[in-house]
C-alpha cells in the first residue's frame, strides 16, 4: 500500500538511506548496552563538532519525551513554562510536559505564527508574582514554529536576553532544527548556545531517522542527573547503538543538512507554483518544509477525492509537509490537480 | 570493535536477520504515523493469532516503560504492587514504576530465585488493612525470573487464583517471555490469559529486535485509555511501523521461538559443560537463557583477563547470558578457559 | 493590630462563635484519631441531613486540597478538566490540580463572569478527539463564581445534562457554597446532586471556620479509595474532631446559613449605597458576598490612604468582600469615605 | 463519651490549655491571610530564638505533609531516601513521600529500634552506583524513634558526618521532637543544626496542638521555593494565625517542654511500675513518651476487657503512649489492672 500521494506529515516518510545504512553497520556483532558502545561515543563526538562546543547530550526515543524531560529538568512542579499557543508541547503532547514535571503549568502566549516575543515573556513574569500562581521558570520556543516560521538570530538573542534578565531558562524545541539551520544558513552554534539557548530537543525522526531525538544541554550543569531522569522515565535504550549510529552518520555525511535543504526546497517549490491560484491563499511565509494554504471546502474535497493526503484544520486551512523523500514530480502532480480544481471552482 | 567474547547480557546482541529484514521491508515508501499503518495492523493480528485471543496491545519503546505503564494502569498512586525482591521493576528500573504511577509503593517479597508464592501475596494483603499503608492492588511476576527460573503453569494458576480471591490484578514481566515458552513447551495462551494473567509486558529487544516491547491486555477493559497513557508518557512512536514490522515478521516466521530455543540451548550447553568443574557451582536451575555460577575471585579475574565479559555480583556470583546470536564455538572456548583456570586454581 | 478597616477577603475574618464553641466542646477528654470519633460521626450525619442524601464525605484542610483531590479522583493524568478562565483552580492554586492529578490539563473556557456554559463544554469535547491532546473528563464550576455570580438551578442542570451526554463528571467548587444557597433560597440538595453535581468541595473557612473544607461525593462509587487518597496527600487530620466538630455545630445551629446571609446582605447594602456615585461603576451583579467596583486610580489611592484594605486588579477594579463578621457601621464608614472621594474627584 | 481509659496514641489527646488560649487570643478581629499576620511573625521569631539560628520555617497541616514535602525538596524523583524500617515515612504515610516526590524510592535500612547507623547509610550509597537504581540523596531519622529511643548527640553527629561525606542531606522527623529534647536535656540547636541536621519536621499535634507541624530549614538555601511547594500541595492555610499562634504561645510559655517532660515522666512512671511483673517484658529502653510491652494474649485480652485502649502489634507487643494530659492516677489504675491480671495469669 504505497502512500506516495501523501503530504500529511514529514513523519510519514521512511528511514533515509544514510540512517538505514548506519543501523545496518552498527549491527555487526555485540556491543555494550545503554550507550557504553563506540557508536554512541562517535555520535556524541559528531554532535560536539557540529555544535562547536562540549555539550552534554542524551538520546531518547521521541520528541514528546525529549521536550518533556528537558522541560522537567528546568523547573519544579510548582513553576511554569512559557510557550506559544500553537507550540507542540501545548497542543500535541497530551499533557506530557505536565506529567513529566509532575504538574508544572504551561503559560500560553497568544501568537499569530507560533513566535514568542520578549514582551509576551515579560508580561507573564511581571503579571503574577504571588505564591498562588506557579512562577515562570522556563521558556520554550519552537524553531521553526509549527506553522513553519523561523526565528531570526536576533529574535532568539532578544528572547534569551529577556530570559537571563528574568531568571528564566531557555529551551528550544528543534523537532525540525535542521530545516531552520538551512533556512538561516547559519552555524548550529549561532542559533543555539551562542544565541543563549540552554537546552535543545533536536529531532531526528522528521529528518529521516527511524526513531530518536537528542537532548542537548549547552550548559552542562543543567544536565546533572539527566541520565537518571531518562532511565526512570523509560527513555534509556538498551541497544542504544541503533539510536546513536544514525546520528553519527547523518552528521558525518552531512545528510542532516542535505535532507533538510531538500525538504525546504520542495516547500518553496510548491508555494511558488500555487501562488496566485484563484481561491488559494498562502497563509504563512514559507521558511521551512511546510506550506499552509487557505482553501475553500470544494478544493479540499477535490484534492482528497483525487487521493491526496494532507492535514486540514478548522476554518479551511490545509497543511502540506515535505520530507527528505518528497519528489518534485509528485508535487507537480499535486499542483496540477490543485490548479485544475481551483480554476474550475472559480469559473 | 567486536565483542564476541561477551556473555554479559542478551541485550548486547544486535538485531536478528528477521527483524532487520522487517525494518527494511517496512521502509518502502510513506506510511501513516502513530500506528495507523498496515504493518502495525499486521503485527497486531500476529499477536492475536499467537495468543489465540482478541487481546488489546500497544507497542512501546523499552521494557522499563512497558512494565511501568502497565503497572500504573493497574493501580492508583495510593495503592501498592507486590513484587519479588529481585524483580527488575524493583532493582533495575530506577524507580520507574513509582514515577509512572505517581507514587505507588512496591512491596518486596523475599524469595530465593525471584518466584513469588500465593503465601507471600496473601501475607501482604492481610498484613496491613488500614489507610496508613498503601493497599495492594497488583502483583507482578517475571517469567522467567531474573535468575532464569520458570514458573510452571500450575504456579501461575495458583498465583492468579490468589489474586482473584484478594481483588488483585496480575501482571507478567515477560522481558524474556519467549524463552519461558520454549522451556515449558506450552502455548503462549496457556501461560498467560488462560492461567489468569491480566496484562503482560512482552520483550522484543532481548529476543532479537532493535527496540520495542509490547504491552498486551488480555482483559480489554483494563486497556481503556492506555493509548492516551502511552502518548502522554512519551511512548508513542511516530514511525510506528519500525517498531511493529519486526514483531509481525518474528511471529510469522516463528523466529521469536527459534531464537529463544537457541539461546536456551546455549545456556544448557554451557551449564552441562561446566557442571562438576572444581570450584564452580551452578547456583540456580538453568531453565532459560542465563547461567549463574558461584566462582572464586581468582576464576572471575582469570576470565576477565582473558577478555570474557559477563556480569558479576557481590559475593562471587557471575552471570552468563546467551542470546539469539550466541555461538557454540565461543561458548566452548569460554568453557575451555574456565576449565583451565578452575583446574589450575584447584591444584 | 486590629484590621477592622479590611474588606480584602472573607478569609481575613476569624472563627465565628459557633465554630469556636464547637472546638472547645470537642476538646473534652481524649478521642480516637483520624475520624473515628463521635464528633466526626455527628458532622457526617449533619451533612447527610442537610443534603438529604446518603453522600460520602471527607474533611480536608483547605480548599486547594479539596478541589485538587476531588478533581484528581475524577480523571487520569492524561485527561483534562474544563474550567472557567477565572476559576480558582486555574488562577490561584499554583498548579495544585495538575500536581495532584499528576499532569491533567485544565482547559480554560473564556467567560465574562466565571460562568461556563454547555456550549463551551461541548466545544472542548468536540474540538479535539485525537490522542495527542488530553481528553476532557471533568468539568468544574464555581458556585458562586469568583466574581460573585450564582449559577441558577437551570444553568447547573443544563451543564450537568451536557456532562452526562458527553461522558464528563461534574465538580462544584463550593468555597462559598453557603452564600449561593442563601442567594437562591433553595435546598442544598436542589443545587447539587438533584441538579446533577457529582462531587462538591464545600468551604468552611470562608463561612467562619478556622480550618477545613469538606469533599462530598453524591455518587458514592466515585469515592472509592478517596480515604487513601487523602491520607497519601497529607490531608488526613489526626485530631480530626477539631475539623469536624465545627461543621456539626454550624449545621445544627443553622449558623452556616445565617452567616452567609449576613455576608450577602452586607454586600448588597454596600452596593446599594455606592450605586450612582460619580466615577464608581459596579462591575458585576451582586449575587453573593463580594462587590467589584471599577474605580479611577485617585479613588483607589484615596481609600488606601484612609486605611481601607481591599484587593485591586489590573485595569482599575477593586474587590470588596464581606464576611460573617462584617459590621454595617464599618461599611457605612467606607461608603462615606468613598462618596467623599468620588464627589471631590468628580468636581 | 470519655476516653480516659486510653493510652492508644498521643494524638488522642485534645488541645492543651496554652494552645487553645492562643487560638482564642488570635481570634480577635481580622488578620491578613496566608501568614502575613502578626501571630505568624511572632511564632517565627519564637522558633528562631528557640533554635538560636536564623532558620527558615513553614507551617503545614500535619506530619505526613511535613515529612513528605521536606523530603521532596531534598531529592529528585529519580533519587532515593534512606530510612529505618520502622520509620513513619515508610510504614504509616501511605506512600506520601513517594507521591510528593513523584516517585523517589525509600531505601529501608534494617534496624532493631528504628535507629539508622552510618554503616547502613554507607552500604546503601556504595551498594549501587549505576543509573538503573535511584541514587541516594537524603537520609531521614526519627527523633525519638517510633519505638521511643533517642539518638544521642554523638549518634546524630556521626550520621550527619557520613551524610556530608557522601553528599546526602539529613532530615529529622521530629514528630515528638520535644520529648527527645527533654530526654537529652540539651538545647534544640545542639540536636539539630549544630549536629548537622539540614531540615526538620517539628511536630505540634502530639505536643498538644490541635493541628499543625512546622518544617524548619536550617540551611536557608534548601528552602528556596518551598513556599510555592506548600501552596501547590494544599498545605498553605488561609487563616494561618490559627496554626501559628499556638506555636508562639507554646514556645513563649515553655509549655512545649513542660508537656513533653510530663509525658516522658508518665512513661517512665508506668515502666517503673510494671517492671518485674510476671509475664510482662519491657521491650525497649523507655527514653520518650511511649512504652512497649511484650504481653501474653491473656493479658492483652484482659486489659481490653477492662476498657483500656492501646495499640497491639503482631507477635504480642502492646504500645502505651502518654501525652500532655495523661494522669498519674489513671496510669496507676492501669498498672493495678495489669498487675492483677499478670499475677492471676502466672499463678
Amino acid at each position: 500500500m504505497p502512500h506516495t500521494q501523501q503530504f500529511a506529515s514529514d513523519n510519514y516518510a521512511g528511514i533515509c538511506p544514510e540512517a538505514l545504512r548506519a543501523m545496518e553497520e552498527a549491527n555487526r556483532g555485540s556491543a555494550p548496552a545503554y550507550g557504553d558502545d563506540p557508536w554512541t561515543l562517535r555520535a556524541a563526538d559528531a554532535f560536539r563538532r557540529t555544535f562547536e562546543t562540549d555539550c552534554e547530550l542524551f538520546f531518547v526515543f521521541n520528541g514528546t519525551a525529549a521536550n518533556s524531560l528537558a522541560l522537567a529538568s528546568l523547573c519544579q512542579s510548582y513553576e511554569s513554562i512559557i510557550a506559544a499557543d500553537i507550540a507542540h508541547v501545548e497542543t500535541d503532547e497530551c499533557g506530557a510536559p505536565e506529567f513529566f514535571s509532575n504538574g508544572a503549568k504551561i503559560l500560553v502566549g497568544r501568537t499569530t505564527n507560533g513566535k514568542l516575543t520578549p514582551e509576551t515573556i515579560r508580561a507573564f513574569v511581571l503579571g503574577r508574582t504571588d505564591i498562588h500562581f506557579p512562577r515562570p521558570k522556563a521558556v520554550t520556543i519552537t524553531q521553526p514554529t509549527e506553522t513553519g516560521q523561523v526565528y531570526s538570530l536576533n529574535e532568539i538573542r532578544a528572547i534569551s536576553a529577556t530570559c537571563r534578565e528574568l531568571g528564566l531558562r531557555l529551551h528550544m524545541d528543534g523537532a525540525r532544527f535542521a530545516n531552520a539551520v538551512e533556512t538561516l544558513g547559519c552555524a548550529p552554534a549561532e542559533m543555539t548556545w551562542q544565541a543563549g539557548v540552554d537546552v535543545m530537543s533536536f529531532g531526528g525522526t522528521k529528518n529521516g531517522m527511524a526513531i530518536g531525538e537528542a537532548v542537548i544541554f549547552f550548559d552542562r550543569a543543567l544536565a546533572e542527573g539527566f541520565d537518571y531522569r531518562c532511565k526512570q522515565a523509560g527513555q534509556l535504550a538498551s541497544k542504544m547503538r541503533f539510536l546513536s549510529a544514525p546520528w553519527a552518520v547523518m552528521f558525518e555525511t552531512g545528510a542532516w543538512r542535505t535532507h533538510a535543504a531538500h525538504a525546504n526546497a520542495c516547500a518553496r517549490h510548491f508555494a511558488e507554483q500555487v501562488e496566485g491560484l484563484p481561491e488559494v491563499e498562502i497563509m504563512f511565509p514559507v521558511e521551512a518544509n511546510g506550506v499552509f494554504l487557505k482553501l475553500p471546502p470544494a478544493l479540499i474535497g477535490g484534492l482528497h477525492a483525487r487521493g491526496w493526503r494532507f492535514y486540514t484544520f478548522i476554518g479551511g486551512s490545509a497543511r502540506f509537509m515535505f520530507a527528505w523523500d518528497s519528489e518534485i514530480a509528485r508535487i507537480d502532480a499535486l499542483v496540477a490537480d490543485l490548479r485544475a480544481l481551483a480554476t474550475a471552482d472559480a469559473a
